[in-house]
């Protein structure tokens, strides 16, 4: 009977695949480095591997699968399986990856990118559950989102939709990643909430922040403002509510524009919890329109360690 | 053989009521002032007989109608039918109006707010016939929005996306009619640039502007900004430049969370032509991600006149 599962996350640092039963219960799971440097080739063949042995490891068939879902860093085309240039893979370039895996596998396989896999493995097995439209924000070393509607991921028109990190908010302000200047993604992820303390703490060296790095500003990163924060460190604090005012704005414009049930806000706010998520409340409740405001709740993401795992599985179960 | 419709068009200046055939050709239209003062108890009497008289100047009777289409300012619930209070309809509060529609008339009646319905009409009949994912924007008095998605209205939560004009740019910026400062709203629809049109003759009195209105800096609007920089003027065109880079950071931030196919923008847009387009297009090419730029058309919509019609029988057709 095929009804067993394969999740495959393939991130710039990490492979994982996971074999599990038609509820997306986990029964093995293997990881390993991607090796990206590597290039496309190796990390392909490791999959394979990974993914005879893990099915091997969970005391199945290859037989019992009958599907693959894949989460990778974008951007991809879920029509075609396409992967097209991720920032973090160099050399995936026009890759074939769903004709790989199936060529390999014989195993219908679809492949989608992570914030949009994670946003719906938020609705299926996470904070979403029972919400008709959740917008997921992933809030790490990037600013991405997914948008489900009705169970659906909303791809836009060419897979590049729920690029709401990449929403300008200042045209002057902080270079971005993507060439840009001022993105929320430029002024809301750890990177940036990092640059700003790195440079606050030059007019407030008695910050407990540079206590927490043994005096090197440098050393500073957005766990260290979360956690001087909490002991209510006051340039902490400051640097949490100018977070929250960008977030806010940001989510503010979200909401007026996509209305959702639900904002699930990951790694960052999750950890922060209502330090972070607080202040943006009444920021988003202050910039966006009242209906859509009373329509919304804004939560932290509720998948954690497993959340690749579970984004993978989650297009397929 | 029930197979003509009716259409129903709400504004706060004018009410109109339209039948047509299964095609949506328009077999007769009506037309009559709101007085909105009188408020709605008045204008829903009127509407009745509106729809009797329309209905007979066809040469049918009201058997002969299977649907009624209703275009009205937001917000509303699409669902229960109830309109809550749009600016432009003073003493309109939870009203039901679906439900006094189907009580008078006995056939099913469907309401929906004006940007989501010009935004199906343009689908069904204008400008994004042929595209899967229509984003329409109103640039007039206001600039609201509307995003079809596979031939379906997108309306979020509670029926309140596509506020797109309300996305903020600018916080410390102009006041928007909505009370909150620098939406896209405030500093684009009509009212704007002919704001910062009077503004700005303060220091150029020489402008082709002024002797459009005879020297009178108030009584410019945005139609003679348009006039006098399709005759040149610097004053005038340095306008326009301000508006698309205003508008099209504001596409940008749409193009990044929606990836549209194509975005078609209503009236002033169609006034404009590429006098704006261009250079909205161009700021957008600057400020959006490649993928979503590379997917969208960005167009003047096509309904002009006929729009209100169009979009209350779209709802039907």
């Amino acid at each position: 009977m095929k009804k067993h599962i394969v999740g495959i996350d393939i991130g710039g640092t990490k492979l994982a695949t996971v074999v599990a039963d038609e509820n997306a219960n986990i029964l093995y799971k293997t990881r390993k480095p991607t090796l990206a440097e590597k290039g496309p080739d190796y990390a392909i063949q490791l999959l394979f591997d990974m993914v005879d042995e893990t099915v091997a490891a969970a005391g199945l068939k290859q037989e019992a699968i009958s599907a693959i879902g894949v989460s990778c860093g974008g951007p991809l085309d879920t029509k075609t399986g396409v992967v097209y240039s991720p920032p973090n893979l160099p050399g995936w370039d026009a890759l074939p990856l769903k004709a790989r895996l199936e060529a390999e596998f014989q195993i219908p396989t679809t492949i989608e990118n992570d914030a949009n896999a994670s946003a719906l493995a938020e609705w299926r097995f996470g904070g979403g559950r029972g919400y008709d439209i959740v917008l997921y924000m992933t809030m790490s070393t990037g600013i991405g989102g997914g948008l489900v509607v009705n169970g659906q991921i909303y791809h836009g028109a060419n897979d590049s939709a729920g690029e709401v990190g990449h929403q300008i908010l200042l045209p002057d302000g902080p270079r971005c990643g993507c060439g840009k200047r001022g993105c929320l993604e430029a002024l809301c992820a750890g990177p940036a909430i990092a640059r700003r303390a790195q440079e606050a703490v030059q007019k407030s060296p008695k910050t407990a922040l540079l206590k927490l790095t043994d005096g090197d500003a440098r050393a500073i990163k957005s766990e260290h403002v979360l956690a001087a924060a909490r002991d209510g460190d006051a340039l902490a604090l400051q640097l949490i509510e100018e977070t929250a005012y960008y977030m806010g704005w940001g989510i503010a414009n979200l909401l007026n524009i996509l209305n959702p049930d639900i904002v699930l806000i990951g790694t960052i706010a999750m950890a922060a919890g209502d330090l972070l998520l607080q202040p943006i409340r009444e920021t988003v409740a202050k910039m966006a329109m009242a209906r859509p405001v009373d329509a919304a709740q804004i939560m932290p993401a509720q998948l954690g360690e497993n959340l690749g795992d579970m984004a993978a599985l989650a297009l397929v179960v």
